[in-house]
């Protein structure tokens, strides 16, 4: 079995009760009464474990599996051994993180750091800041004047909320964050040492150096956006910075002054995105992906990792390469110019010709 | 009207004062004695508010701006409709900037996160440390032994400012930013999460692993610098690591130990720069672009962002691509290999030629 | 002399303690009584400093310097000055960095902030957390529930050490890291505002918008790695992320989950490594590598800085370019594509052929 130190498990679900849950068939010859009470990959569940199959590289793995029950796509039905009870899926990965959320309700967002509930008498808390009922306040975070908390929200060890900032309900504001200048819907996951609010990065030649544009925007977070560990989201210059509902943001990842995201999009770690550049909604950005600012990424995009976006990307376009451009033309080229130098072409052959 | 709650509005100043101050030129037909105290992009400015124009492509919000008044270049007086008030800038930018400082002085430089100045009873103050009157340390905040702080600087909360470390005055030394092995000067801003002064990244092969190279300079920060949340500095190596007067350093910036950069330098966001590399006076690096150890970037030099720079760059290059090489250059061939490569010249039917 | 603020000199070594402790050897007419108290490099060296020289590039500075001692490469003795008191070592830079962490044994780990020792009186420290005598826990850290952490350690200003999570004897846990769902070896460095064992980043669509794939495994981390300033590494999902022995990772790392990285690897700043991807024992990952998830890196592999890994890397290959492949390939093709595009043959050219 995993380990579960830090996840502990409940009563867990039968089989039939994870059918019904997540709209899945039962497998031929599957007892419905399997009580699992965990997951695990394939060659670490136990007997109390709930698997899943979606990949056939893996089919030695689900040939020796020990686990409780495997929940599989119905053309990878002939690789289930004799004996071994499963559910059949649609969607497997959609099934099974449903049932890993019902399983393990406590992974589904983080969790205070202390058992203590309310508002620590070590945390410095403004007077004049209004906080619901239900909301927790851990050890050493500040929160400033004028604050507003919404119940059900936990701001963790070390955060810092600045001057007339306000959280919804449900949020979690990890370790370490420093927020200012922001407003945040509910259910928004700020991870440890995100910054979001700090001056955007805007100067002017003057003098004897470089004059700061003053930033006065904000940053205006909604709902059930995520956003990872030691991410940084500048406020806007003269408009605000904005992240649409449900978009998912990982760690270290930098958003500038004036950008616009919107729903539902995914930004992966590292990605940078530079100022005034609006992202559409649906939008896929891979890892360490660089935006060039004032462009526009249309809706339902995706940039493959360390790509360069210098230009607006057209809605549900597939993007890659530095400049990125059309991800087939882009390999086009990888590939053409690996062929053309390794048949030794030279400049110098040509010459010969 | 913009939204202003978290930078006030004051008195403001008049089209005139304006004018006197930016040194720009009054508008045909416009009334001096116009009281302007915000600012605003054109599509979002009430008649409190002063904009600016410089891009054609935005003639269209000119023309509907509710502005009270607009900052134009010269060349683009023809597209101001009839009526509107407006200020004639040789540099709009520069200007629009200056009447930003001096409307909204609150953003020039990061406030305190808590309404009360000096020494906050929760701040945790070696009795060793020289903090020169009027020095704001906040709750949480840390300032080990010996550490001078210069007066009208702000040690946020949760900062730490470990042993010997000296800061100048009218610092603002952001939440969470740890500081050790530093010496920094005058009206330097450090943004929330910046580390500066840790090990740098040294090591030699060992009997049973690697073993360190032990790292005794220090991280010296000349006047005016700032530097972006989440950045790292690390310290020298048996050399200091130093950031010239004046330079600005982005969010995620990385820098290597033993680097020196010169003065009013542009580093933009993850830029990471090796060790013992050396950056000119007023050179442009832009976002995410990789510098290699024991190089030299000569002043006035600018790199296209997502670059990688393996060699020595000459003064006043542009240079770009990876490996970086003239900016030119770099983009003949990016065009010239999608060209031939859309040509179809395959090498399998160049063969048939 | 070079400035020794920050770490003070003892009593020094003479050149022949030097000489048997490192194994090298003494140079022709160098006095072995010679005391040395520091290191500088040549051209800051005094004569209580030993320095080092290995390349002919600053033989001029050999030729100037003022060290009272050089450790030198037999290969470069006809450098060496006449008077100059030298040692001669096969391996220059090793000599060196064993010599520098004898004299500045402070160096050779991050120190406590704070001179008091024991558990501050102003951190949190739960009392269900087992913490060994000789552990020093400084004010404002935070120590939740079930915590054990092993003698020697010490936990920095700010710092957060969730639920459950284990320490090993003498580590650093620098001022600002969080750290969660995590067990740690022995004389493991976290370099201040590391970020650990937070939520892998993993989403499935939902009937709304993106559903969180609950991630229930942890993060391992073995004796003697060290990961420096405002790196994250994410706990795994049903594995654990896992970094081996001796491992060094460099500022602003991000290791993503169920990642496992080898021993004694070296990864270096800003590098991002994606979900379920493995690194083997003894690999160079150089400065913003980005590596996809589901890879293997072999063992001994060297990856060249900004270079994205997009398939599995063969032991001891030396890789780079963006999809990296061997390294000679890669410039091959670089300098291909460079000669071919100088030589002005554009398609159109050659259409006139």
């Amino acid at each position: 079995m995993p380990d579960t130190s830090f996840f502990s498990r409940g009563a867990g679900l039968t089989v039939g009760e994870i059918a019904a849950l997540t709209g899945v068939e039962l497998g031929a010859r599957t007892d419905p009464g399997i009580r699992l009470t965990g997951i695990g990959a394939l060659d670490r569940a136990g007997r109390d474990d709930l698997s899943f199959f979606d990949n056939p590289r893996y089919a030695t793995q689900l040939a020796e599996t020990r686990a409780g029950c495997v929940i599989v796509g119905s053309k990878h039905l002939a690789l289930v051994p004799e004996g071994l009870p499963h559910l059949v899926a649609a969607n497997v990965s959609v099934a099974f993180a449903a049932v890993g959320r019902e399983l393990y309700p406590a992974a589904r967002a983080p969790a205070a750091v202390l058992p203590s509930v309310g508002i620590s008498p070590r945390a410095e808390v403004d007077p004049t800041a209004e906080i619901e009922e239900g909301v927790t306040i851990e050890a050493f975070a500040v929160v400033g004047p004028g604050v507003r908390i919404g119940r059900g929200t936990i701001v963790s060890p070390g955060a810092v909320v600045a001057s007339g900032c306000a959280i919804g309900r449900d949020c979690r504001i990890g370790a370490q964050v420093v927020l200012s200048n922001a407003l945040l819907g509910n259910r928004v996951i700020l991870h440890p040492g995100v910054k979001i609010g700090q001056d955007g990065f805007g100067y002017v030649p003057g003098r004897t150096g470089l004059d700061k544009v003053v930033q006065i925007g904000r940053v205006i977070i909604q709902d059930d956006v995520e956003v990872g560990a030691n991410a940084t989201i500048d406020r806007g210059a003269i408009r605000d910075t904005a992240i649409g509902e449900g978009t998912k943001i990982d760690n270290q990842a930098q958003i500038g002054h004036n950008v616009a995201v919107g729903r539902h999009s995914v930004i992966v770690a590292q990605v940078g995105i530079s100022g005034s550049t609006s992202v559409g909604d649906g939008v896929m950005i891979g890892g360490q992906v660089g935006v060039t600012g004032h462009v526009s990424i249309g809706d339902g995009a995706q940039i493959a990792a360390l790509s360069g976006v210098a230009t607006d990307v057209p809605k549900g376009a597939r993007w890659g390469g530095i400049p990125a451009r059309p991800v087939r033309e882009w390999l086009r080229e990888v590939r053409f110019l690996t062929e053309l130098a390794k048949k030794g072409r030279s400049p110098r052959n040509e010459r010969d010709d």
